[in-house]
């Protein structure tokens, strides 16, 4: 999948194409993965700009996501015939890599591979360092989190309920139900509802005030959430997706944010999992542990959003931002390329 | 002073009044108290709408400020006659107080009684905690700071120099010679300047970015600020005077602050110094004592700005929404009402 840089909502066929190309070759020290599933993240639209998420790769390039693949060819002896790999890799089905910035993984042991991509994954170190460390949620504050039923939504509330917060989510109409399974206390759909509306549901739902807000979207949830913030509040942010087809996401406001931070001395603060400021750089030990942890003690539930085909993936990449649905963007969006165990040539 | 609740700028004669009454007298377990000077900062405005600063009392009242005075006539054995002190009082000559809240007064040892109000109180705390707790300001961090030539910024553009870091200040016309006494890396001048012009001479400044923003103000200068932060970079959130006198100060915008936090991994942290989230309320002995110090050493300067006379205490307290001036807002303000020591009745 090769892209040029995009304005707004990147466009199929103009912004972004399937190429045919051969097969590559791996050298010495290097290894051939077949890709065996892709995760797709509202943040790959922050990689198009230059204004977000740092520097750009020049374009036309080709789409790079997180993904799990399988060694089917090998001049690496770290890397045997038929190990799983996880890491950033392009939208394609063979990848050449020599090694670097890419993981092996366990073998199984009851985790299925594309949880890698997600409760063990960035989604899942996201929830986690968002909610406990940037948010700093503790034992009986409540906790609200915008796009509840996403990837990384489901995970926070869960995360909380097990912290012994007060958890409520806020979606899209379809996706109420939905959300209710994740075990949030309160979830408010906030489908055609205007700030003040919401702002009232959320007050009929947290009395006291917002302690956590972790902010997925941006836009009118997030108005409404900064306006009902306890003293002392904390915003997580994650994501602001309703603003990253803007075109000028920087355009000045009447109050920057600042005159909520001192009504409610409160804090907001923005984080990028790859970098958090005191963290070293991609280590999610402490994250996928309790994770792993949580997992195999049943209290955390997992739930996919599985597509196939590499040609269906930019399509499902665009649902991001059309948002409501019955069956859009409910949990870790994976796109199942080819199964595994891949048959290996001799 | 008598104050009904005001919309917008206060005026006086409407919202506020002069009036005559007899003086007060003290009964058992307490004491009068003449006052000496009284301190004027812009958080007042604030103290007058429900919306900000929590609570507020019925109206009409008197108008409360931070004050020095001198015991005249006293039935509690902690206050003996003659005694400097320092607390909450209001807008008044003579106040009955039974020492809630009141602090003595040590009796010289080269401190201006008046400084009280400024580097060793209120605004001290202010600037010492807002920079360094809040703003988590250390070694070669580049800090800017709106109103850089008031009663706070003066100090924070101080410590922060005494703490090795880069000192920018914004601040008006007449008042940029006045800011560079107190040893400013630069001085820029915001008088008439459009947020990307604003933006362009931080730029200069800070070439790569700013890492602690000082926000005294609001309004342009926080807007160019904010777009000029580097990453991890820290908002302390003091004061917000361009907002104030808004009918609406929660009026939705289009970007609520969490946008830029997401883009520069930034915090926006608001704080009040009389609750400081992670420190005791009221207790300063680290910024008193450390202020101490610095003045003991001479590396802290200290500019007061004088007038005399309740009576012209409101349109002292008004010039801060005035801003702009050659006189008007340098350093702390101070109003004399009688200078100690008083004659003591026999």
């Amino acid at each position: 999948m090769v892209l040029q840089q995009p304005t707004g909502v990147p466009v199929k066929g103009k912004d972004i194409e399937l190429q045919e190309e051969p097969k590559p070759v791996q050298g010495a020290g290097e290894f051939l993965v077949r890709m065996t599933c892709m995760s797709l993240d509202p943040y790959m639209r922050g990689t198009m700009n230059e204004i977000s998420y740092g520097s750009t790769l020049p374009y036309p390039r080709l789409m790079t996501c997180g993904a799990i693949g399988q060694v089917v060819e090998t001049m690496h002896p770290d890397f045997p015939l038929g190990s799983l790999v996880a890491g950033q890799f392009g939208w394609q089905d063979y990848a050449v890599s020599n090694g670097k910035g890419v993981r092996l993984l366990p073998a199984s042991g009851g985790v299925k591979s594309s949880w890698y991509q997600g409760v063990l994954g960035m989604p899942g170190a996201t929830a986690y360092y968002g909610l406990l460390h940037i948010g700093e949620a503790k034992e009986n504050d409540v906790v609200l989190v915008s796009a509840c039923a996403g990837a990384v939504g489901q995970l926070v509330g869960q995360i909380a309920k097990i912290k012994g917060c007060t958890a409520i989510g806020m979606t899209s109409t379809g996706k109420v139900d939905i959300a209710k399974k994740f075990g949030f206390d309160a979830v408010i759909d906030y489908t055609g509802k205007s700030v003040p509306d919401l702002i009232k549901e959320i007050k009929e739902a947290a009395p006291n005030g917002v302690n956590v807000y972790f902010d997925n979207t941006g836009g009118p949830c997030t108005e409404a959430a900064l306006a009902s913030l306890a003293k002392y509040g904390r915003v997580s942010v994650c994501g602001q997706i309703a603003y990253y087809n803007l075109e000028d996401p920087t355009s000045a406001s009447a109050f920057p944010g600042t005159m909520t931070a001192l009504r409610k001395e409160a804090k907001i603060e923005g984080f990028i999992v790859t970098s958090l400021p005191k963290a070293a750089p991609g280590d999610w030990t402490e994250a996928q542990t309790e994770m792993a942890n949580w997992l195999k003690r049943g209290r955390l539930k997992v739930q996919e959003d599985v597509s196939t085909g590499l040609e269906n993936a930019f399509d499902e990449f665009l649902s991001f931002f059309q948002g409501v649905g019955d069956k859009n963007n409910v949990g870790k969006k994976i796109v199942n390329i080819a199964e595994p165990p891949l048959p290996i040539p001799a």
